[in-house]
């Protein structure tokens, strides 16, 4: 049986969720791809949460060098979030040879031809599934199976933040506010919201959707953005009294011409439209293809254990091909 | 580039719409692929058809040895439908090392582990992703994406005839019989429906499904099977007055002792659950996994470009690995 070294840089929700389920299940994993695994290293800053994990704290290193460039490691997952220094951190390891799966969307939709170009100087390959609707296997969709389509739109409902306190202000009547301060308690929320109310972590993911739907690659700073926080009560009521909801949306089209128009933006729904029923902290893309029609991915986009499934699920797709 | 010769074995719904797919999309698909392709033979019997789709009738041909056996032909496209002789077929074809793409449900839920050794023996591949589900790529996500989960449930809405029929006898009250004359005339029903109707196409799927998910084969004659005939007006209207819907569900499920159960059989979903959501032609299929939670893959389940889509998606990858 063949088998793969594996470093994780970074040991927060996401590095923690692919550690926990490459224990837990590696049985079921190294018999379902013919090839076994070590987890070699663990970038971490506080050893302590190895502990919580029952990680051997010998695994631990403070020096990313250690995983990008050591010699026994073969894949690096990197789970340190960021643009910087994840970005030259990825560059470095794909170009030792080293293959990269990464959730971090900020730096992948700043960086994917740059990753990409790595990836293929030095031999390897770069994975992303887990930057798209954490757990749902939308990105790998797309540029496999439903490949052979042209697609005409994308529509997503790609962060959950948003999506929960939306759902919540619409269902309950509560106000802006008062939800924002319960999802932070809950944990479906950061102390510092701005990179989700604002729309910026869904133009990130838009950004990233487009690369590979349309092939063109569109800088998350050029989406024409629009957050939640105008969103009042009395546009989600209007919304309600003509059958609707309204859902924060990721949006791109390609019209008859070859236009691609995008953007980020609340919108009314109405009830009818599949995207309509996902609620709460639930993400789903919505893709149209000349061949398939509409296809719809529904699931949780975010989490230690969702998110580290698509980790995990692009590290089984590199040890599929050894 | 490199550059693969195709055969496909009959040119009814679903070879017409394969063969649609390679030639409208060729220049997107080459350039996703990195690999050029070739449509060297088709088997046809009644060469008129050929007509219809812009086919030079130099490419018929009357003799399946042309293609399974055919130096000249790396991939095999097997759309002929019915066990044999498309496992027959498919299994030379194989053996012969050349890859096999099929959307012929009964044939490989009825011999999935022989098509897989042939696969084997010749080197070749055999790829199933149209089977379930017509163009949503379900199959692909439970054994890549996702296949870092040990699944726990599935559950699918796998047939549009009888989701086309439950949804009409729903939605307008008119009775079964009506209905079905309705979805013969649209062409959501074969003339003969037995074989939808009775669940015996759900068992198949599902008998599919739980060889992916579970690792497990059941063939679909030892499965509970119970179809839509016994439907009536008043079981729907019972469940409309509790708030729910009546789908035809193929459902396996693990229990916390490893034990499998499963069953094809009309049930009463609530409103609330997504696949309560899905109506008329479409499908569903709804996964719960150990990381991942609950995910759903919703889209049309049937017609010639959705599961040409599917077939084009298989062939894409084995143009990928080339």
């Amino acid at each position: 049986m063949k088998k793969i070294n594996i470093g994780i840089l970074g040991f927060g929700t996401v590095g923690g969720g692919t550690y926990d389920i490459l224990i837990k299940n590696r049985e079921l994993i190294e018999r379902r791809t013919g090839c076994s695994y070590e987890i070699k290293k663990i970038l971490v800053r506080n050893p302590e949460r190895l502990k919580a994990h029952g990680v051997d704290s010998s695994l631990a290193t403070d020096s990313a060098r250690d995983i990008i460039e050591g010699d026994d490691i073969d894949l690096v997952v990197e789970a340190i979030g960021g643009t910087e220094p994840a970005t030259d951190w990825m560059l470095t390891a794909l170009k030792n040879g080293k293959s990269v799966v990464t959730p971090n969307k900020a730096a992948v939709a700043a960086n994917l031809h740059k990753l990409k170009a790595a990836a293929k100087e030095g031999g390897a390959e770069i994975r992303i599934e887990a930057c798209v609707g954490g757990g749902i296997p939308a990105l790998t969709a797309i540029t496999e199976a439903l490949s052979g389509n042209e697609f005409s739109e994308v529509l997503g409902i790609v962060n959950g933040t948003t999506n929960y306190i939306l759902t919540k202000m619409g269902d309950e009547g509560l106000p802006y506010d008062e939800v924002l301060k319960d999802a932070q308690a809950k944990g479906f929320a950061e102390a510092d919201p701005t990179a989700d109310v604002e729309g910026i972590d869904c133009a990130n993911k838009l950004s990233i959707l487009m690369s590979l739907s349309f092939d063109k690659y569109v800088a998350p700073e050029d989406i024409p953005t629009e957050g939640i926080t105008n969103i009042s009560m009395e546009d989600l009521q209007r919304a309600k009294e003509k059958g609707c909801k309204i859902k924060l949306i990721s949006k791109a089209a390609l019209d008859e011409s070859g236009h691609l128009s995008y953007e980020v933006k609340p919108m009314e729904l109405p009830k009818s439209h599949p995207l309509c029923g996902v609620d709460s902290e639930f993400n789903a893309i919505y893709i149209t293809g000349d061949a398939v029609g509409e296809v719809m991915f529904y699931g949780k986009g975010a989490g230690a254990l969702p998110t580290g499934s698509a980790v995990v699920g692009d590290i089984i797709s590199i040890m599929k091909k050894l």
